[in-house]
């Protein structure tokens, strides 16, 4: 409800002290109704990000039952231990600095560019109406909470890309400079109103922010460690290393889809007027189709490309087409958003192999799912929505992929000569979860 | 709230002008809490659309959990594939056929019984109050996605039913033709305000509509394509064939029971007033307790006839009784509902061995699960809802499951005549995973 | 909003009538806006129990992942089963008996210790706003589904310990005994304003009242029952019985992580005011960092310890971070929760080994995770929250716990007499899942 509905009974308020009735107390009549509607406002925004934040939370078991199903059996304990680990420490970090970090609300240490560093601080316990943070916006728990769980996909994005040969420890060093520096830094610049949210840099949810943030963290992660032992011969040949579980691979994939309506959904960031729950039904609808487009268009292509259809690429459709859609899941109508969801599907199926050709070794696709696919959706913007426009989208995706890179590259390699990032390789082919970890996943199952 | 609780503010508006206050303004003011309540009701119905909408979008997942654990791992990857592709396909076809012909609004081809063609719609960006296309219902994003999810379980129900021989794109060319057509055409006769709804049809959340429809196709689809190689032997002894990973079946259960508060609780249609939400809170109420009931009742009956509790009769007693309670969730008390679940749990025991001895193949128990129960549920709603009657039930009943199953034998011997629908009794052998995907499912595990 | 807010307009009724508007008109006038207010009140509470009840419901599935992902592939079958029907029967035995036994409401048969006996009772269909029950608080069905969710969680704890050995049927009368009476009798006297309520005894979601009752069930059960076969050698040998399905297990954590949201921000009781909801916002922030704290606490230690990472301490370490903000997860900052959480992980990764060194085979870790972290926990409540105190804590600790302990092991050890509780030995080498159910969870995978 826009405020201002509320105005004719202010109109009372002045009209009725002609008639002798006090207008203070009239005044407050008024005041009644407009603060109602300012504090259901609130909890309806309130709620928004809560049901967004958890929907977003069960992303990170998807990303862990998708990586751990496409890894060989002899690491999935590790993989699971990653990505639980991995989203815990997130947790911390992002709220020792990362979210006054991404959100500097004026405090720059660099104007635009650098926010100011301290944890966060919710509001108190049973906090007044008159004591909010942002009487307009939402309670600052439940933006955290939300904002906290897109930090954590972008580590969980990275994870599935450096699989089966990273170290532990050296990758969960990353994971904490990642969630707690470098994510917030650049996506302040957009959505803490740093200088590309200035520009009029525009991604609604995170095509560019979170999705090629994580892919180019990835891709940086995947040079600097190397690829699988045996991935790539010396002849060009590459070795295909299956994934073990596919079943828990679909059933993450799934998780990743129904998150996404939290992803994209919230990113609305409010729900309690008409317009804004309405167009966070355009989102819902607007993102669970495009992620159609991407799953069929993939299928179609594979089966085409590679004669029988492959689950693996469908999944990896569906999730492409979903973070297609997540620069602008607005103001598409059905029609565009699964057309840009199918473009993202074909990326993926086209650039998967390609990467193999330049001996990138993704284990899970992240790189082409959330990278590439991220560009599109970012670049896609201004097909749907006018007040966007490309040369602007260039823009961000190239200081934002470019800082992601050029950061994570750095921090990569100097874990790599402090204490290396990469386990070797007799006891990649014996598995990390025996070698690491002592603890296999499937201890009774494996023939391998 | 009842919009005639604001009458009184309006009943100012008459007085006040006695005292020469402008009629106009005041009238504004009594309309502005009017106007708040609306657009709370609004906020709240389409919020409980949004809800229920990724709540019965999960089952999709659960579905597919389900399956894939009951199938052979030879098939486990075909299984997965059938359950993504299917989901993506139903988004497609009901947004750019199913909706409108669903839910006709007036606009009908045949009145009552075959609705218009054109896709979906939905309200522009930000659209403000005046605009909505409903005021008193919900944004239409959210009814849709709502919906989709309705429509997209229909197809997930043949899939269990038909799986470890049916082809994949002859069967997902006929899911394009029961989400795009079949399943609204129906539909539309009741929720759709059609011949159905006229003669005062009751089935609250779609026993009939959905489930039994689902079961319906489902065992058309079985009859044609025939049951898996092996399943029936010429001596009329029947191969068990058991599922390969109870865990994750059971998990599906589980997922669908949880999108089951959303499937029966959005049917609601409503939560903006404190009758309408106290209606959502019986409903959860009731569908939990009737699972219950179904479990119970399946794990006793199942050790008695066989001495030993079955798992897998206790996950279909559980969705028996789910599906019992689905038409009418509401007016039961919760030791109707209960025991209403209960009759499912024993129905689902009783006739998953009769379809074995009429050679029907029904691979995870659809048939009886979706197609009896849901017969029963729909039956059962007189019992508690003194506005239904039996002879009416029936009549919806037969109309809905002749239609479903009639459509779907045509569909599928067509598809059968055209392309063929059955992968070969060799090729079944060895597992569809391997024949038609190239791709296993757990390839570091299997023994076979 | 507080209703004092709406006051100005009852004040615009006082003064209007010396204007010679009827009085009664526009009290009415006035009382519309209170009554709108206190109808979204009422719906946001009736809501918050909803969607709290559906993630805890999930829970249910989280246990069983956790503990089918836990046990060794032979009792898989059997511990899904019993997760199923535990949950099942929780469902009957709390309608039945629990929920009015729960919350007596001034019903005593023993003031403040022993609540009567009746079923529970929903409002009726589309029940007005003057008949509600109590329009201050929420509707009956929504309490009543997300009470039942919580008294369930107590038999899931049980039910991770005292795997791999336990008879299925007497499992499951204990569960209705424990559903049914135990728990609701204990629960009362906090959360019915029972004795301990009256002595301000504070838990807020539950560390004792479900979480440490639980562990303390599930360790009469453990010491009645015995350790598994082989377990614990003459020669005081542990033999580590790992887990079958670690990937599986991780997304029992996760899917618990998800519902503990709704756990705890649940149990804040309200939601339709600012202060509610952002305290509600609280809740999820502080529990969700204090399973961060719990899960990279356990890990630091575990790899300290054990000199290599060790998930299934990270898994646990997660959730006795989730359990030991149980007790107050609205005061702490995030610093604080983080800490408790922490020290909930270092309390599994000390205890886990304890129990063992005194044969007492807990299979999951459950009365460590439940039992421990609970009463610290409770312990930690008076370090962020001035209004309780350490003496009250530990009474209302050692009431639950002995309460819960002597009773379960009363009624475990009257199954034991009369119908056996513990498989045979030469059964339990066979596995639960071939001899007790003839249904294998992995038929085609396991070596075993």
């Amino acid at each position: 409800m826009q405020l201002n509905k509320i105005l004719p009974l202010a109109a009372v308020a002045v009209l009725l002290p002609t008639l002798g009735i006090a207008q203070d107390e009239v005044a407050e009549a008024a005041n009644s109704v407009e603060t109602l509607n300012a504090e259901m406002v609130f909890i309806f925004n309130s709620l928004l990000f809560l049901i967004g934040g958890f929907l977003v939370f069960f992303m990170a078991a998807g990303f862990c039952m998708l990586e751990t199903g496409l890894v060989r059996s002899k690491n999935a304990t590790m993989q699971a231990t990653k990505n639980v680990a991995l989203f815990s420490l997130a947790g911390i970090a992002y709220f020792i600095v990362g979210f006054n970090l991404m959100y500097p609300l004026g405090d720059w240490v660099i104007e635009g560019w650098l926010g100011g560093v301290s944890p966060t601080v919710l509001e108190p316990v049973g906090v007044p109406f008159d004591e909010l943070d942002d009487v307009e916006y939402a309670s600052i728990g439940s933006d955290f909470i939300f904002q906290l769980m897109f930090c954590a996909a972008t580590a969980s994005i990275v994870s599935g890309a450096v699989a089966e040969r990273v170290k532990l420890f050296p990758f969960l060093i990353f994971v904490v400079v990642l969630t707690g520096i470098l994510y917030p830094i650049q996506a302040s610049w957009s959505w803490g109103e740093g200088f590309l949210d200035e520009m009029g840099f525009s991604d609604f949810a995170g095509s560019s922010i979170v999705h090629a943030a994580g892919g180019f963290a990835a891709l940086a992660g995947v040079i600097v460690i190397g690829s699988r032992y045996g991935k790539y011969g010396a002849d060009g040949k590459v070795t295909v290393m299956p994934g073990s579980n596919l079943p828990l691979a679909t059933l993450g994939m799934f998780i990743l889809w129904l998150g996404w309506f939290g992803f994209n959904g919230g990113s609305q960031l409010a729900m309690g007027t008409v317009s804004d729950v309405a167009d966070v039904s355009r989102i819902f609808a607007n993102t669970n189709t495009a992620a159609s487009g991407g799953a069929v268009a993939a299928l179609i292509l594979s089966t085409i490309l590679y004669k029988k259809p492959d689950l693996t690429m469908v999944l990896n459709g569906a999730l492409a087409g979903l973070v297609s859609i997540t620069a602008e899941p607005l103001t598409p109508g059905l029609g565009s958003a699964t057309l840009i969801g199918a473009v993202g599907g074909v990326i993926v199926v086209l650039t998967i192999p390609l990467l193999d050709k330049l001996k990138i070794d993704d284990v899970v696709g992240a790189i082409p799912v959330h990278g590439f696919a991220g560009l599109w959706g970012t670049l896609a913007v201004p097909l749907t929505n006018s007040d966007a426009d490309f040369g602007t989208q260039i823009v961000g995706m190239a200081a934002i992929c470019g800082f992601m890179f050029v950061t994570s590259f750095i921090v990569f390699s100097i874990l790599k000569a402090v204490m290396g990032v990469r386990v070797s390789d007799e006891d990649q082919v014996t598995g990390l979860d025996k070698t690491e970890m002592g603890m296999e996943a499937y201890p009774e199952f494996s023939n391998s």
